[in-house]
């Protein structure tokens, strides 16, 4: 038997995006799970960190993870190997998530037992900032190769974030990354993001990126 | 005065995307220029790319770049120090450029005196896509630190290309990347796509992909 439940998400049919998502935030705050929403690129390191996150967090909080994806299943079988309860949700082609879709896949995934939820959205970093998922905070991944241009290219994403993970800083000696350039484009968009960097492969920063959560879960369940 | 110009590019107003995309290749055929649709995700080195390329092929050919972005004129610049002509064209947001708004680019740039047009889509895997831009050919580009399983997640671009160049190979020792699994993950979605490694950086594979541009461009106007 699988491991996991592969979900074909449905399109929304709510014409009020931010309405359903302040609900959905609703009924998380009742149920207690503090749910993430996780964007980036494509291969930016979205599973490789949440992998190191669930190793980092897994014997204090109950983890549940939604791999968004237009097709495939292949995030899903990385992380249900940390054990943590997965499902797979299918866009369908679709470029993002909304409220009525994170809602979909927060019921397959099964919300009761869950303390920190996250949906690994899809590798974009255009639409997927233009809708609200109903999660209570939203991280973006940026990773080195990309460069520290990106926040100047897609000021929205960076700038409707809380916290920003620079990751695959363990290869910065073969790029052209200025890390301070890029702290400053970022903070003159959202002059309160979080900026960590981290190396999900060498597990470099991954103790601060934990301390965010669990400080967040903690304060989302007081 | 800036070397270049920045449009606003409207949004479509036509119902039929393929019509006017075959409409749009129709006056290029006219006119004897050939237009590449380059696409990729952000930060894989579309622009690093396209200096090289301008670099092998400007004594040989006139070139005109549209520089596609959500917002910023980063790349535009550093095209205009090639001597290519080029254009900044802002999306307003908009995730991808269809037929009726690559049209709106040529005008901008103007065509008359060239041979080779490249339009830099917005740095996406989803969206664009699924637009015909009334391209002659599609060129995509995935580098190495996206890692090797990106044709599994995003088989809709890699099947609509007819040439992916697998960049920055020259960092290959420090990633987790397997060309051969890429290639066939990539040639069972599209058998007659070319695949052509280089490094934009150090200039590997250039002349290959140089090679292809001018058979490319030979055929489009004999």
């Amino acid at each position: 038997m699988d491991k996991f439940r592969v979900l074909e998400i449905k399109k929304s049919v709510f014409e009020n995006n931010d309405r359903e998502a302040d609900k959905l935030r609703e009924e998380l705050k009742k149920e207690k799970t503090f749910l993430l929403n996780l964007m980036s690129s494509p291969g930016s390191g979205k599973t490789t960190t949440l992998k190191a996150t669930i190793a980092a967090l897994k014997d204090e909080m109950r983890i549940g993870v939604m791999e968004a994806d237009i097709d495939s299943d292949v995030d899903a079988h990385t992380i249900a190997e940390t054990g943590a309860k997965v499902i797979q949700l299918h866009t369908g082609g679709m470029c993002h998530l909304d409220a009525g879709m994170t809602k979909q896949g927060l019921e397959g995934l099964g919300t009761e037992n869950i303390d920190f939820a996250i949906l690994e959205n899809v590798g974009n970093l255009v639409c997927p900032a233009e809708f609200d998922t109903g999660a209570v905070k939203n991280a973006m991944i940026l990773s080195v190769p990309e460069g520290h241009d990106k926040p100047l290219k897609y000021p929205l994403m960076f700038s409707i974030c809380d916290v920003l993970l620079v990751n695959k800083i363990d290869v910065m000696p073969y790029f052209d990354f200025d890390l301070e350039a890029c702290k400053l484009y970022v903070t003159k968009l959202n002059p309160n993001i979080k900026i960590i960097p981290i190396s999900a492969r060498t597990g470099e920063g991954i103790d601060e990126w934990a301390n965010w959560i669990r400080e967040q879960v903690k304060q989302w369940n007081s």
